[in-house]
């Protein structure tokens, strides 16, 4: 990983790359205009020296451990609203008191050895681009806490051609993985929102979710065999297209969230990038219909690539449509045959049509002869947006405004309930809170039994009373969510945000068996103690 | 469940279908002229008068139970060889003292609390479709044994029509879920080859594989929740069509085969019947040919229905060619659009041209208008002889012949090496052990990194001594998939006959983390003893 270039200690991505005061001022136009929010205060962004950090408790005997303040405030938070919250007003307590910059399982096993005869926390840190507390700790019982960077351990370090697979260590980012495949005309194509810093270890661990609407686009289904260094030992799965051996192994570790070990490195399904693509944005007027409609296609099992049904405010908030049109985008997409894309769209539009929706034209790409890459205009406005909203949240929280977004999966037969209940509570909760706020809605997922709804909500915020405005907000969407039987994350992770109503919905035995798991590969408690357990 | 008609207390299935003397006749000809074995006797059926069965060590204070001869011995096995062998020679040592037919969560939970009281061990049953050993249980160290059987519980209990998903008991087998549904359109399309005995609960439990090729046809992926009864208390999974919350909770119960309790209920996804189908059949000279065929069209996502590749002698045990031609049955279906399957049917025989093959005709078919059942015709000659192969291995065991199948996945890089070495290893062993031999491979389901290959075993057994040859071959096998990197089973389950290479198979820490579990939801160690850990 090169580091020439700096990642913001408090906010999310390149530091060169945080909105400066012209963006700043557009978009604070933009809050204020289109979302009538009382005018909103433009504050200076944080610089190191405003930092308070608790002086370090411990101080591994490794050279690969590092106590130096900008990386222990690099390694503090996640980059949920929370976390930039925090990290603005400069607050570190919860700071780790050293990073282990480890290099080698070699080095990881003496770190946790270390650890766990000294009763030191540890948190295994890969982007660091947790929005659910994944990668903080607060240390209470522990005589302190290492975050374990995994950065160094980037590589892709073997390709298999013929089975289509690689072998991919944990710390490697999205970049890092399609440059190690580029050579073999292959891709892994996983693109979580966080993709750029986010890596393979941590996508495991968290369960991510892709970009795609169905199909190739949960880790899970990517993940052939995983390796995992533990306090209790080394455990690793065995490269397997299938097996129906046992609970599969590969699942207990997917979504493990750093509790049982750390994940080091992992065989995953790899692919060229499909040059076949059929796309159409189609409009409706009426948000019912549109979810009628993308329920009969999600069940006409077409398997769109993208079936992104946006309501009348996210449209507007990703400034597609200014109408109060609700969009389904859709996209098809195939590896070899070129009329399946098309003819899926073409059945996907007579669904929507029968449904009210109307579209100008549909798009068919045949890219073969395209040696561009995958990133460049994939998904035209709606891509870079989507990409660039991470940056745009670190302006909101430096101008007041409090911006979160939540998700969930749910049946379709309980989604129109939930959905109004988020709308009448989370509104409720925005209004008592903050005198106003804006709720969108958009399906990054669909499945034949349910979507996956995302929620993006905005709300003027008094500053320095962010956290405890946000904290009432949270917990009306996720008390909502818990009632109408939805799941409390579709690929957010539990971490520390989520534990508590993680708790209500799993089953109570399944959590004691979890523990006696925990118990068993981490007998000393060391990891990443607080998140999922 | 209607117990009018018999099942055979000893073999597969219905009494009334065992296969008669003249068809027996035709079978030894058969094996006799086409496998070139010598000349196989032909033994009388076993009768219930000839079984010798210990007297019940225990009898249960509950009026579901039995201690009934019949019921014990219908109890005592699963259907794999060695089980019809045990039966066809009369040894029912390993009878189950009784049988308990709960039909409700309260049953099984005051007999799970009576077992763990008195030391009894407790195998969960199903269809006893098991050919693992799945179902038995010597008792050693236990007070007694009791088979719980699930048929009393087995009606589909609701249907969300709008989510597609319905909730079904553990006891139904594949007709109850297909009588079920048929009022409501839909069908659950998981057709193992045991379908027609087989439970849902059976399914889950042991990670059943369905009939199709690819996507829609594990039970894994048809879960939506599942409830079980522990010995620590009753676990429920909330319904959802998708999760990051934490490691899976159905993953868990998926593969767990008793171990941790009895499983009584699940929401599955159901969906109509796909009615348009384009099929055909590619013939190849040259297996290694047909193989890159295969691969390419598993790694172009073409994602076919049916992918079966059948080697010369697989086609030829099957009738369906006796040329020494290998044999590719590709099938492509869609629920919605028509041109799909045609389109990528299109593309499959354009890749199976580009290495050799040929075909005569290619089928298309649309049934929107037909009625009829799915399970008529569906695969014709094919689809007749795999569900009525199980029936022939109860002839085969009356005239001395030793009949096994055994299954894995394996990635394609190593495909040739794994085939070629069983080949030799299970053939010398075959050799060896019975003096002649018969091997045949096709390939169940596939994968874009590997394939499922699914082995056939024929050799001329010595009546009386057919378990010891049994198991010097089994372990040829079984050493060679594990030292080949291979699963040891795809879809058959670990049970008693695969556990010791399981073991191998499975990460050390995760097997004690699994132990661990078990300690916890079952504390007295009651729940299917010697089964997966």
């Amino acid at each position: 990983m090169t580091e020439d270039r700096r990642r913001s200690f408090w906010a999310w991505g390149w530091a060169d790359r945080l909105p400066d005061d012209d963006e700043r001022r557009e978009l604070k136009a933009r809050i204020e205009g289109m979302l009538g929010f009382p005018e909103r205060p433009l504050l200076d962004y944080p610089t190191l020296e405003d930092v308070s950090m608790p002086t370090p408790a411990i101080d591994p005997p490794f050279a690969f451990c590092t106590t130096d303040s900008r990386e222990r405030a690099l390694h503090t938070y996640g980059k949920g609203y929370r976390d930039l919250v925090r990290g603005f007003h400069g607050d570190y307590t919860n700071a780790p008191d050293a990073v282990a910059n480890v290099e080698t399982e070699d080095d990881i096993e003496d770190l946790l050895a270390w650890a766990a005869d000294n009763g030191v926390a540890v948190v295994p840190f890969g982007g660091g681009t947790s929005v659910v507390g994944g990668v903080e700790c607060d240390g209470d019982g522990y005589a302190g806490v290492v975050s374990l960077d995994l950065r160094e351990m980037d590589a892709v370090l073997e390709v298999d051609d013929t089975s289509r697979a690689a072998r991919i260590q944990a710390g490697a980012t999205g970049p890092e993985i399609q440059e190690g495949l580029a050579d073999h005309g292959l891709q892994l194509r996983h693109y979580p929102q966080s993709y750029e810093f986010s890596t393979f270890g941590g996508w495991v661990a968290t369960r991510a979710g892709g970009h795609f609407a169905t199909r190739y686009t949960h880790i899970d289904d990517f993940v052939e065999s995983v390796r995992a260094v533990t306090p209790s030992g080394t455990l690793e799965t065995r490269r397997l297209p299938a097996s129906g051996a046992g609970p599969d192994p590969n699942r207990f570790l997917l979504g493990s969230e750093g509790a049982f070990g750390v994940i080091t490195e992992g065989w995953a399904r790899v692919q060229p990038r499909p040059p076949y693509r059929s796309r159409a944005t189609v409009r409706f007027d009426d948000y019912w219909d549109a979810v009628a409609a993308t329920r009969e296609i999600a069940q006409a099992r077409l398997q769109p690539a993208n079936c992104r049904l946006l309501n009348a405010e996210e449209a507007m908030l990703n400034e597609l449509a200014f109408d109060g049109s609700h969009l389904l985008l859709l996209g098809f997409e195939s590896t070899d045959a070129t009329g399946v894309p098309r003819e899926s769209l073409s059945r996907a539009l007579a669904i929507a049509e029968s449904h009210g929706g109307t579209w100008d034209d549909a798009t068919h790409e045949d890219r073969t002869a395209d040696e561009g890459s995958d990133r460049e205009g994939e998904e035209g406005e709606w891509r870079s947006s989507f990409m660039e909203a991470p940056y745009m949240f670190n302006a909101l929280v430096s101008m007041g405004v409090l911006v979160d977004t939540f998700e969930t999966a749910v049946t379709w037969e309980s989604f129109p309930d939930l959905h109004r209940a988020l709308e009448a509570n989370v509104g409720a909760a925005m209004n008592e809170q903050c005198g106003a706020g804006f709720l969108s809605c958009r399906f990054t997922h669909v499945y034949e039994d349910g979507p996956a709804p995302y929620y993006t909500l905005l709300a003027p915020a008094d500053v320095g009373n962010e956290l405890e405005q946000w904290r009432a907000i949270k917990r009306a969407a996720s008390d909502t969510l818990d009632e109408h039987g939805a799941t409390i994350t579709h690929h957010h992770a539990v971490g520390r945000v989520h534990r508590e109503h993680y708790h209500r919905e799993a089953p109570d035995g399944y959590l004691d068996a979890l523990r006696s798991m925990k118990r068993t590969l981490d007998p000393e408690d060391i990891m990443n103690p607080g998140a999922l357990l």
